[in-house]
Protein backbone atom coordinates (compact mmCIF):
# COMPACT_ATOMS: atom_id res chain seq x y z
CA UNK A 1 0.00 0.00 0.00
CA UNK A 2 1.62 3.02 -1.46
CA UNK A 3 -1.07 5.33 -0.35
CA UNK A 4 -4.35 5.49 1.32
CA UNK A 5 -7.15 8.37 1.89
CA UNK A 6 -10.13 8.49 4.57
CA UNK A 7 -13.07 10.58 5.21
CA UNK A 8 -14.27 12.28 8.44
CA UNK A 9 -17.77 13.83 9.08
CA UNK A 10 -18.03 17.20 10.49
CA UNK A 11 -19.09 17.04 13.94
CA UNK A 12 -20.98 20.22 15.56
CA UNK A 13 -21.05 20.37 19.18
CA UNK A 14 -24.46 21.66 20.39
CA UNK A 15 -23.37 21.62 24.33
CA UNK A 16 -21.08 19.94 26.20
CA UNK A 17 -19.14 19.80 29.52
CA UNK A 18 -15.08 19.97 29.50
CA UNK A 19 -13.68 17.31 31.51
CA UNK A 20 -9.67 18.05 31.66
CA UNK A 21 -7.46 15.18 32.94
CA UNK A 22 -3.72 14.56 32.89
CA UNK A 23 -4.53 11.73 31.13
CA UNK A 24 -5.25 12.76 27.32
CA UNK A 25 -6.65 8.86 26.71
CA UNK A 26 -8.76 9.94 30.16
CA UNK A 27 -9.51 13.97 29.39
CA UNK A 28 -12.18 14.83 26.99
CA UNK A 29 -15.84 15.95 27.33
CA UNK A 30 -19.69 15.18 27.90
CA UNK A 31 -22.22 16.47 25.44
CA UNK A 32 -24.08 15.65 22.36
CA UNK A 33 -23.95 16.86 18.66
CA UNK A 34 -24.63 16.04 15.16
CA UNK A 35 -22.01 14.38 12.79
CA UNK A 36 -22.37 16.40 8.57
CA UNK A 37 -21.92 14.27 5.54
CA UNK A 38 -19.83 17.11 4.28
CA UNK A 39 -16.76 16.29 6.73
CA UNK A 40 -12.88 16.12 5.93
CA UNK A 41 -10.97 14.01 3.32
CA UNK A 42 -7.22 13.51 4.26
CA UNK A 43 -4.84 11.57 1.45
CA UNK A 44 -1.20 10.27 2.55
CA UNK A 45 1.53 8.66 1.24
CA UNK A 46 5.08 8.53 2.16
CA UNK A 47 6.66 11.57 2.22
CA UNK A 48 7.19 14.69 4.22
CA UNK A 49 4.47 17.53 4.10
CA UNK A 50 1.01 18.70 5.24
CA UNK A 51 -1.68 20.56 3.30
CA UNK A 52 -5.26 21.54 3.87
CA UNK A 53 -6.97 22.67 0.81
CA UNK A 54 -4.21 23.43 -1.24
CA UNK A 55 -1.72 25.66 1.31
CA UNK A 56 1.03 24.45 3.52
CA UNK A 57 -0.23 24.01 7.08
CA UNK A 58 0.92 22.72 10.59
CA UNK A 59 -2.06 21.34 12.82
CA UNK A 60 -0.39 20.24 16.06
CA UNK A 61 -2.63 16.75 16.64
CA UNK A 62 -1.91 15.62 12.73
CA UNK A 63 1.57 16.06 14.03
CA UNK A 64 1.27 14.37 16.93
CA UNK A 65 -0.95 11.30 15.39
CA UNK A 66 2.36 11.02 12.78
CA UNK A 67 4.86 10.99 15.79
CA UNK A 68 2.69 8.43 17.69
CA UNK A 69 2.37 6.19 14.41
CA UNK A 70 6.59 6.44 13.88
CA UNK A 71 5.04 7.71 10.70
CA UNK A 72 6.84 10.14 8.06
CA UNK A 73 4.28 11.11 5.17
CA UNK A 74 2.71 13.84 3.28
CA UNK A 75 -0.70 14.42 4.12
CA UNK A 76 -3.18 16.89 1.98
CA UNK A 77 -5.93 17.71 3.76
CA UNK A 78 -9.33 18.68 1.98
CA UNK A 79 -12.34 19.99 3.30
CA UNK A 80 -15.52 22.51 2.43
CA UNK A 81 -15.95 23.07 5.70
CA UNK A 82 -15.37 26.31 7.27
CA UNK A 83 -12.47 26.08 9.55
CA UNK A 84 -12.15 27.33 13.29
CA UNK A 85 -15.82 27.64 13.16
CA UNK A 86 -16.88 24.45 15.23
CA UNK A 87 -16.91 21.80 12.72
CA UNK A 88 -13.87 19.85 14.04
CA UNK A 89 -11.74 20.04 11.27
CA UNK A 90 -8.75 19.44 13.41
CA UNK A 91 -10.08 15.88 15.13
CA UNK A 92 -11.22 15.10 11.38
CA UNK A 93 -8.10 15.86 10.62
CA UNK A 94 -6.04 13.60 12.74
CA UNK A 95 -8.67 10.98 12.92
CA UNK A 96 -7.91 10.64 9.26
CA UNK A 97 -4.46 10.80 9.13
CA UNK A 98 -4.61 8.38 11.86
CA UNK A 99 -6.47 5.25 9.43
CA UNK A 100 -4.82 6.48 6.67
CA UNK A 101 -1.41 6.51 7.95
CA UNK A 102 -1.98 2.91 9.90
CA UNK A 103 -2.85 1.56 6.25
CA UNK A 104 0.22 3.07 4.52
CA UNK A 105 2.41 1.87 6.90
CA UNK A 106 0.51 -1.42 8.07
CA UNK A 107 0.86 -0.56 11.60
CA UNK A 108 -2.09 -3.11 12.16
CA UNK A 109 -3.78 -0.99 14.79
CA UNK A 110 -7.92 -1.61 15.51
CA UNK A 111 -9.97 0.88 15.11
CA UNK A 112 -10.42 1.96 18.52
CA UNK A 113 -6.41 1.74 18.65
CA UNK A 114 -6.59 4.55 16.07
CA UNK A 115 -9.71 6.41 17.86
CA UNK A 116 -7.37 6.53 20.67
CA UNK A 117 -4.65 7.95 19.53
CA UNK A 118 -6.39 10.85 17.56
CA UNK A 119 -8.38 12.08 20.81
CA UNK A 120 -4.89 12.07 22.65
CA UNK A 121 -3.62 14.30 19.98
CA UNK A 122 -6.30 16.57 19.56
CA UNK A 123 -6.54 16.91 24.18
CA UNK A 124 -2.55 17.46 23.89
CA UNK A 125 -2.90 19.68 20.94
CA UNK A 126 -5.49 22.08 23.02
CA UNK A 127 -7.73 22.00 19.84
CA UNK A 128 -10.56 19.93 20.77
CA UNK A 129 -12.22 17.20 23.46
CA UNK A 130 -14.97 15.29 21.80
CA UNK A 131 -14.94 15.60 18.70
CA UNK A 132 -13.00 12.58 17.42
CA UNK A 133 -15.11 10.13 19.14
CA UNK A 134 -18.02 11.66 17.85
CA UNK A 135 -16.67 11.50 14.23
CA UNK A 136 -15.52 8.24 14.83
CA UNK A 137 -19.06 7.12 15.88
CA UNK A 138 -21.22 8.76 13.47
CA UNK A 139 -25.09 9.72 13.50
CA UNK A 140 -25.96 12.28 16.20
CA UNK A 141 -23.38 11.30 19.68
CA UNK A 142 -24.31 11.81 22.85
CA UNK A 143 -21.15 11.68 24.82
CA UNK A 144 -22.15 10.08 28.19
CA UNK A 145 -18.37 9.61 29.66
CA UNK A 146 -15.42 11.10 27.99
CA UNK A 147 -12.66 9.82 26.64
CA UNK A 148 -11.09 7.92 24.21
CA UNK A 149 -12.90 4.31 23.87
CA UNK A 150 -11.30 2.43 27.11
CA UNK A 151 -12.69 5.43 29.53
CA UNK A 152 -15.59 6.90 27.08
CA UNK A 153 -19.45 5.89 26.35
CA UNK A 154 -21.22 7.17 23.52
CA UNK A 155 -24.55 6.82 22.89
CA UNK A 156 -26.76 8.48 20.12
CA UNK A 157 -30.12 10.03 18.77
CA UNK A 158 -32.32 7.60 16.18
CA UNK A 159 -32.93 9.96 13.81
CA UNK A 160 -32.23 10.87 10.05
CA UNK A 161 -32.26 14.63 9.09
CA UNK A 162 -31.08 17.65 6.99
CA UNK A 163 -28.95 20.26 8.56
CA UNK A 164 -28.35 23.43 7.53
CA UNK A 165 -25.19 26.02 8.99
CA UNK A 166 -23.98 29.37 8.46
CA UNK A 167 -20.98 30.44 9.70
CA UNK A 168 -20.17 34.23 10.38
CA UNK A 169 -16.42 33.90 11.53
CA UNK A 170 -14.08 31.97 13.70
CA UNK A 171 -13.91 31.66 17.61
CA UNK A 172 -10.73 29.56 19.17
CA UNK A 173 -11.41 26.47 20.44
CA UNK A 174 -7.96 26.61 22.81
CA UNK A 175 -8.78 30.21 24.47
CA UNK A 176 -12.63 29.19 25.42
CA UNK A 177 -11.71 25.90 26.73
CA UNK A 178 -8.10 27.37 27.55
CA UNK A 179 -10.41 29.55 29.93
CA UNK A 180 -12.72 29.19 32.92
CA UNK A 181 -14.67 26.46 31.90
CA UNK A 182 -16.83 26.36 35.31
CA UNK A 183 -20.12 27.65 34.02
CA UNK A 184 -19.67 26.18 30.72
CA UNK A 185 -19.75 22.69 32.81
CA UNK A 186 -22.64 23.45 34.93
CA UNK A 187 -24.88 24.04 31.53
CA UNK A 188 -23.52 20.98 29.64
CA UNK A 189 -24.26 18.62 32.58
CA UNK A 190 -28.10 20.33 32.76
CA UNK A 191 -28.11 20.38 29.09
CA UNK A 192 -26.85 16.32 29.45
CA UNK A 193 -29.46 15.14 31.77
CA UNK A 194 -32.36 16.60 29.83
CA UNK A 195 -31.24 15.07 26.67
CA UNK A 196 -30.48 11.83 28.81
CA UNK A 197 -34.26 11.82 29.99
CA UNK A 198 -35.97 12.10 26.37
CA UNK A 199 -32.93 10.99 23.65
CA UNK A 200 -34.99 12.94 20.62
CA UNK A 201 -34.18 16.04 18.19
CA UNK A 202 -36.56 18.81 19.94
CA UNK A 203 -34.79 18.03 23.38
CA UNK A 204 -31.50 18.03 21.42
CA UNK A 205 -31.66 21.42 20.18
CA UNK A 206 -33.76 23.09 23.14
CA UNK A 207 -30.92 21.43 25.38
CA UNK A 208 -28.52 23.41 22.98
CA UNK A 209 -29.96 26.61 22.97
CA UNK A 210 -30.23 26.70 26.91
CA UNK A 211 -26.58 25.72 26.65
CA UNK A 212 -25.38 28.79 24.44
CA UNK A 213 -27.22 31.53 27.03
CA UNK A 214 -26.27 29.69 30.13
CA UNK A 215 -22.57 29.42 28.73
CA UNK A 216 -22.64 33.11 27.51
CA UNK A 217 -21.23 32.38 24.03
CA UNK A 218 -23.42 33.89 21.92
CA UNK A 219 -22.54 36.85 19.82
CA UNK A 220 -25.20 39.61 18.66
CA UNK A 221 -24.96 38.65 15.30
CA UNK A 222 -25.62 34.40 16.84
CA UNK A 223 -28.68 35.72 18.64
CA UNK A 224 -29.90 37.17 16.07
CA UNK A 225 -30.39 34.14 13.61
CA UNK A 226 -31.04 31.84 15.87
CA UNK A 227 -33.88 33.96 16.81
CA UNK A 228 -34.92 34.49 13.23
CA UNK A 229 -35.29 30.67 12.73
CA UNK A 230 -37.51 30.59 15.78
CA UNK A 231 -39.39 33.32 14.25
CA UNK A 232 -39.63 31.32 10.92
CA UNK A 233 -41.14 28.32 12.75
CA UNK A 234 -37.74 26.58 12.51
CA UNK A 235 -35.35 24.78 15.08
CA UNK A 236 -31.21 26.36 15.34
CA UNK A 237 -28.74 26.48 18.05
CA UNK A 238 -24.71 27.47 17.46
CA UNK A 239 -21.99 25.43 17.38
CA UNK A 240 -19.24 25.13 19.87
CA UNK A 241 -17.04 26.76 19.39
CA UNK A 242 -17.67 28.95 16.41
CA UNK A 243 -19.64 31.55 15.52
CA UNK A 244 -22.09 29.35 13.54
CA UNK A 245 -25.44 28.62 13.78
CA UNK A 246 -26.96 25.11 12.58
CA UNK A 247 -30.44 24.65 11.86
CA UNK A 248 -32.69 21.47 11.44
CA UNK A 249 -33.60 20.62 8.02
CA UNK A 250 -34.07 23.85 5.48
CA UNK A 251 -34.36 26.43 8.90
CA UNK A 252 -31.83 29.24 8.09
CA UNK A 253 -32.80 29.18 4.50
CA UNK A 254 -36.66 30.19 5.54
CA UNK A 255 -35.62 32.15 8.05
CA UNK A 256 -33.82 34.24 4.64
CA UNK A 257 -30.06 33.37 5.59
CA UNK A 258 -27.78 31.85 2.84
CA UNK A 259 -26.75 28.86 4.28
CA UNK A 260 -25.10 25.82 3.31
CA UNK A 261 -27.11 22.01 3.63
CA UNK A 262 -26.05 18.70 4.19
CA UNK A 263 -27.72 15.58 5.56
CA UNK A 264 -26.72 13.69 8.94
CA UNK A 265 -23.67 11.48 8.33
CA UNK A 266 -25.00 7.92 8.98
CA UNK A 267 -21.47 6.49 8.95
CA UNK A 268 -18.03 7.22 11.29
CA UNK A 269 -14.81 7.84 9.77
CA UNK A 270 -13.57 5.37 7.77
CA UNK A 271 -11.18 4.54 4.71
CA UNK A 272 -12.04 5.29 1.37
CA UNK B 1 -45.17 10.08 12.16
CA UNK B 2 -47.36 6.91 10.36
CA UNK B 3 -44.94 5.26 9.13
CA UNK B 4 -41.14 4.83 9.06
CA UNK B 5 -38.39 2.68 7.81
CA UNK B 6 -34.96 1.43 8.97
CA UNK B 7 -32.25 -0.22 7.00
CA UNK B 8 -30.26 -2.78 8.92
CA UNK B 9 -26.99 -4.45 7.42
CA UNK B 10 -26.49 -8.25 7.05
CA UNK B 11 -23.76 -9.26 9.42
CA UNK B 12 -21.70 -12.79 8.65
CA UNK B 13 -19.87 -13.88 11.82
CA UNK B 14 -16.39 -15.53 11.45
CA UNK B 15 -15.47 -16.87 14.59
CA UNK B 16 -17.14 -16.23 18.47
CA UNK B 17 -17.56 -17.71 22.04
CA UNK B 18 -21.31 -17.85 23.51
CA UNK B 19 -21.81 -16.50 26.31
CA UNK B 20 -24.79 -17.44 28.10
CA UNK B 21 -26.45 -15.79 31.33
CA UNK B 22 -29.94 -15.21 32.34
CA UNK B 23 -29.94 -11.82 32.28
CA UNK B 24 -30.51 -11.34 28.43
CA UNK B 25 -29.23 -7.61 28.18
CA UNK B 26 -25.68 -9.92 29.81
CA UNK B 27 -26.25 -12.43 27.86
CA UNK B 28 -24.06 -12.36 23.90
CA UNK B 29 -20.79 -13.83 22.09
CA UNK B 30 -17.42 -12.20 22.02
CA UNK B 31 -16.25 -12.87 17.95
CA UNK B 32 -15.83 -11.39 14.81
CA UNK B 33 -17.38 -10.69 11.57
CA UNK B 34 -18.21 -8.07 9.00
CA UNK B 35 -21.48 -6.10 8.18
CA UNK B 36 -22.70 -5.98 4.92
CA UNK B 37 -24.48 -3.22 2.79
CA UNK B 38 -26.58 -5.97 1.74
CA UNK B 39 -29.41 -5.87 4.64
CA UNK B 40 -32.90 -5.88 5.90
CA UNK B 41 -35.33 -2.94 5.17
CA UNK B 42 -38.23 -2.70 7.82
CA UNK B 43 -40.89 -0.61 7.19
CA UNK B 44 -43.46 -0.07 9.86
CA UNK B 45 -47.07 1.76 10.60
CA UNK B 46 -50.00 1.02 13.01
CA UNK B 47 -51.55 -2.19 12.58
CA UNK B 48 -51.11 -6.03 13.22
CA UNK B 49 -49.36 -8.21 11.04
CA UNK B 50 -45.62 -9.14 9.66
CA UNK B 51 -44.66 -10.25 6.22
CA UNK B 52 -40.95 -11.02 5.25
CA UNK B 53 -40.35 -11.18 1.30
CA UNK B 54 -43.88 -10.83 0.84
CA UNK B 55 -44.79 -14.11 2.77
CA UNK B 56 -46.99 -13.44 6.44
CA UNK B 57 -44.01 -14.91 8.66
CA UNK B 58 -43.34 -15.43 11.95
CA UNK B 59 -40.22 -14.16 13.87
CA UNK B 60 -40.12 -14.09 17.88
CA UNK B 61 -37.69 -11.79 18.34
CA UNK B 62 -39.90 -8.99 16.25
CA UNK B 63 -42.97 -9.75 18.36
CA UNK B 64 -40.79 -9.46 21.84
CA UNK B 65 -39.60 -6.11 20.56
CA UNK B 66 -43.00 -4.69 19.44
CA UNK B 67 -44.14 -6.30 22.85
CA UNK B 68 -41.19 -4.22 25.02
CA UNK B 69 -42.63 -1.13 22.52
CA UNK B 70 -45.66 -1.93 23.49
CA UNK B 71 -46.14 -1.33 19.76
CA UNK B 72 -49.25 -2.91 17.54
CA UNK B 73 -48.02 -2.54 14.37
CA UNK B 74 -47.79 -3.95 10.88
CA UNK B 75 -44.32 -4.59 9.77
CA UNK B 76 -43.05 -5.05 6.28
CA UNK B 77 -39.59 -6.86 5.74
CA UNK B 78 -37.75 -6.91 2.54
CA UNK B 79 -34.21 -8.53 1.57
CA UNK B 80 -32.46 -10.00 -0.43
CA UNK B 81 -30.03 -12.08 1.29
CA UNK B 82 -30.82 -15.83 1.96
CA UNK B 83 -32.35 -16.77 5.03
CA UNK B 84 -31.20 -19.38 7.98
CA UNK B 85 -28.00 -19.11 6.21
CA UNK B 86 -25.55 -17.14 8.65
CA UNK B 87 -26.45 -13.43 7.74
CA UNK B 88 -28.16 -12.39 10.94
CA UNK B 89 -31.83 -11.24 9.05
CA UNK B 90 -33.31 -12.41 12.71
CA UNK B 91 -31.09 -9.78 14.50
CA UNK B 92 -31.31 -7.34 11.80
CA UNK B 93 -35.59 -7.79 11.74
CA UNK B 94 -35.25 -7.15 15.38
CA UNK B 95 -33.64 -3.92 15.04
CA UNK B 96 -34.89 -2.25 12.02
CA UNK B 97 -37.77 -2.99 14.22
CA UNK B 98 -37.06 -1.27 17.16
CA UNK B 99 -35.97 1.86 15.39
CA UNK B 100 -38.85 1.99 13.50
CA UNK B 101 -41.06 1.53 15.76
CA UNK B 102 -39.68 3.79 18.24
CA UNK B 103 -39.86 6.37 15.27
CA UNK B 104 -43.62 6.07 14.79
CA UNK B 105 -45.00 6.13 18.43
CA UNK B 106 -42.63 8.21 19.40
CA UNK B 107 -41.10 6.21 22.36
CA UNK B 108 -38.47 8.32 22.72
CA UNK B 109 -35.69 5.77 23.38
CA UNK B 110 -32.11 6.33 22.46
CA UNK B 111 -30.34 3.90 20.26
CA UNK B 112 -28.38 2.27 23.01
CA UNK B 113 -31.89 1.67 24.27
CA UNK B 114 -33.47 0.52 21.20
CA UNK B 115 -30.26 -2.07 20.31
CA UNK B 116 -30.44 -3.67 24.15
CA UNK B 117 -34.19 -4.18 23.25
CA UNK B 118 -33.54 -5.48 20.17
CA UNK B 119 -30.24 -7.80 21.32
CA UNK B 120 -32.48 -8.82 24.62
CA UNK B 121 -35.46 -10.10 22.28
CA UNK B 122 -32.78 -12.29 19.74
CA UNK B 123 -31.36 -13.61 22.79
CA UNK B 124 -34.37 -14.47 24.43
CA UNK B 125 -35.85 -15.99 21.23
CA UNK B 126 -32.42 -18.34 20.91
CA UNK B 127 -31.73 -16.92 17.55
CA UNK B 128 -28.46 -15.25 17.54
CA UNK B 129 -26.20 -13.28 20.52
CA UNK B 130 -24.11 -11.29 18.42
CA UNK B 131 -25.85 -10.01 15.54
CA UNK B 132 -27.57 -6.99 16.70
CA UNK B 133 -25.33 -5.12 18.30
CA UNK B 134 -22.02 -5.86 15.42
CA UNK B 135 -25.28 -4.85 12.85
CA UNK B 136 -25.82 -1.34 14.48
CA UNK B 137 -22.26 -0.62 14.63
CA UNK B 138 -21.39 -1.43 10.95
CA UNK B 139 -17.85 -2.01 9.30
CA UNK B 140 -15.99 -5.32 10.39
CA UNK B 141 -17.11 -5.36 14.01
CA UNK B 142 -14.62 -7.23 16.81
CA UNK B 143 -17.02 -8.77 19.74
CA UNK B 144 -14.09 -7.74 22.97
CA UNK B 145 -16.87 -8.24 25.68
CA UNK B 146 -20.63 -10.18 24.91
CA UNK B 147 -23.74 -7.95 25.77
CA UNK B 148 -26.15 -5.16 25.09
CA UNK B 149 -24.62 -1.58 25.50
CA UNK B 150 -24.20 -2.02 28.72
CA UNK B 151 -22.18 -4.54 29.54
CA UNK B 152 -20.66 -5.51 25.82
CA UNK B 153 -17.60 -3.73 24.28
CA UNK B 154 -16.63 -3.39 20.08
CA UNK B 155 -13.59 -2.71 18.51
CA UNK B 156 -13.51 -3.27 14.59
CA UNK B 157 -11.20 -3.83 12.01
CA UNK B 158 -10.47 -0.49 9.72
CA UNK B 159 -10.72 -2.06 6.38
CA UNK B 160 -12.74 -0.84 3.32
CA UNK B 161 -13.35 -4.21 1.48
CA UNK B 162 -16.02 -5.94 -1.39
CA UNK B 163 -17.35 -9.17 0.40
CA UNK B 164 -18.57 -12.74 -1.77
CA UNK B 165 -20.78 -15.32 -0.60
CA UNK B 166 -22.15 -18.07 -1.82
CA UNK B 167 -25.29 -20.16 -0.03
CA UNK B 168 -25.34 -24.25 -0.15
CA UNK B 169 -28.31 -24.05 3.03
CA UNK B 170 -29.66 -23.79 6.14
CA UNK B 171 -28.07 -24.50 9.72
CA UNK B 172 -30.16 -23.93 12.39
CA UNK B 173 -28.43 -21.34 15.17
CA UNK B 174 -30.91 -22.70 17.67
CA UNK B 175 -29.72 -26.25 17.21
CA UNK B 176 -25.83 -25.21 17.43
CA UNK B 177 -26.41 -22.79 20.51
CA UNK B 178 -28.71 -25.04 22.28
CA UNK B 179 -26.38 -27.68 21.73
CA UNK B 180 -22.77 -28.16 23.78
CA UNK B 181 -20.90 -24.96 23.28
CA UNK B 182 -17.81 -25.87 24.82
CA UNK B 183 -15.90 -26.58 21.85
CA UNK B 184 -16.90 -23.62 20.22
CA UNK B 185 -16.08 -21.25 23.45
CA UNK B 186 -12.35 -22.98 23.48
CA UNK B 187 -11.64 -21.90 19.44
CA UNK B 188 -13.60 -18.95 19.49
CA UNK B 189 -11.53 -16.93 22.31
CA UNK B 190 -8.09 -18.57 20.68
CA UNK B 191 -9.04 -16.83 17.38
CA UNK B 192 -10.08 -13.39 19.46
CA UNK B 193 -6.61 -13.12 21.03
CA UNK B 194 -5.24 -13.91 17.71
CA UNK B 195 -7.33 -11.11 16.17
CA UNK B 196 -7.40 -8.41 19.09
CA UNK B 197 -3.15 -8.97 18.74
CA UNK B 198 -3.38 -7.78 15.23
CA UNK B 199 -6.94 -6.98 14.09
CA UNK B 200 -6.32 -7.16 10.30
CA UNK B 201 -8.34 -8.49 7.59
CA UNK B 202 -5.92 -11.67 7.01
CA UNK B 203 -6.00 -12.47 10.35
CA UNK B 204 -9.52 -12.31 11.16
CA UNK B 205 -9.61 -14.60 7.96
CA UNK B 206 -7.34 -16.86 8.88
CA UNK B 207 -8.85 -17.04 12.71
CA UNK B 208 -12.17 -17.71 10.89
CA UNK B 209 -11.31 -20.72 8.84
CA UNK B 210 -9.23 -21.91 12.04
CA UNK B 211 -12.38 -21.97 14.06
CA UNK B 212 -14.68 -23.37 11.58
CA UNK B 213 -12.19 -26.37 11.56
CA UNK B 214 -11.77 -26.94 15.28
CA UNK B 215 -15.44 -26.00 16.01
CA UNK B 216 -16.21 -29.27 13.71
CA UNK B 217 -18.93 -27.06 11.24
CA UNK B 218 -17.52 -27.48 7.95
CA UNK B 219 -20.08 -29.64 5.78
CA UNK B 220 -17.24 -31.58 3.00
CA UNK B 221 -19.32 -28.87 0.62
CA UNK B 222 -18.00 -26.21 2.94
CA UNK B 223 -14.69 -27.55 3.18
CA UNK B 224 -14.34 -27.79 -0.89
CA UNK B 225 -15.48 -24.56 -1.33
CA UNK B 226 -12.72 -22.57 0.73
CA UNK B 227 -10.08 -25.13 -0.67
CA UNK B 228 -11.48 -23.70 -3.95
CA UNK B 229 -10.46 -20.14 -3.04
CA UNK B 230 -7.41 -20.87 -1.42
CA UNK B 231 -6.35 -22.96 -4.08
CA UNK B 232 -6.71 -19.63 -6.69
CA UNK B 233 -5.14 -17.37 -4.49
CA UNK B 234 -7.61 -16.02 -2.18
CA UNK B 235 -9.43 -16.17 1.23
CA UNK B 236 -12.40 -17.71 2.41
CA UNK B 237 -14.19 -18.70 5.23
CA UNK B 238 -17.75 -20.63 6.86
CA UNK B 239 -20.21 -17.97 7.96
CA UNK B 240 -21.23 -18.73 11.45
CA UNK B 241 -24.18 -20.18 11.31
CA UNK B 242 -25.15 -21.37 7.69
CA UNK B 243 -23.90 -23.41 5.22
CA UNK B 244 -22.43 -20.16 3.62
CA UNK B 245 -18.82 -19.67 2.37
CA UNK B 246 -17.80 -15.94 2.32
CA UNK B 247 -14.54 -14.60 0.67
CA UNK B 248 -13.13 -11.19 0.63
CA UNK B 249 -13.29 -9.18 -3.10
CA UNK B 250 -13.86 -12.00 -5.43
CA UNK B 251 -12.11 -14.55 -4.29
CA UNK B 252 -15.45 -16.70 -5.04
CA UNK B 253 -15.97 -15.80 -8.45
CA UNK B 254 -12.07 -16.41 -9.29
CA UNK B 255 -12.36 -20.02 -7.77
CA UNK B 256 -15.32 -20.56 -10.40
CA UNK B 257 -18.28 -19.85 -8.50
CA UNK B 258 -21.35 -18.06 -9.13
CA UNK B 259 -21.33 -15.56 -6.15
CA UNK B 260 -23.18 -12.63 -4.57
CA UNK B 261 -20.78 -9.36 -4.60
CA UNK B 262 -21.28 -6.66 -1.73
CA UNK B 263 -19.33 -4.63 0.06
CA UNK B 264 -18.54 -3.99 4.17
CA UNK B 265 -21.32 -1.68 4.97
CA UNK B 266 -19.83 1.80 6.03
CA UNK B 267 -22.62 2.92 8.62
CA UNK B 268 -24.62 0.69 11.02
CA UNK B 269 -28.39 0.31 11.48
CA UNK B 270 -30.17 3.16 10.87
CA UNK B 271 -33.45 5.08 9.87
CA UNK B 272 -34.20 5.82 6.35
Amino acid sequence: MTDAAAFVPGHVTGFFSAHPDDDPTKAGSRGAGVTLDTGVTVRLEPGDSLELNGEVVDIEAVDRVLNALRATASVVIETELPLGAGFGVSGAAALGTALAANEVFSRGLSENELVTIAHGAEVQAGTGLGDVVAQARGGFPIRLEPGAPAYGELDGIPARQQIEYVTFGELSTEEVLGGDTEALTVAGKQSLSALVAEPTLETFMQSSRRFAREADLLTPQLREAIQDVADAGGEASMAMLGETVFALDSGLSEAGYDAERCDVCLSGAHLL
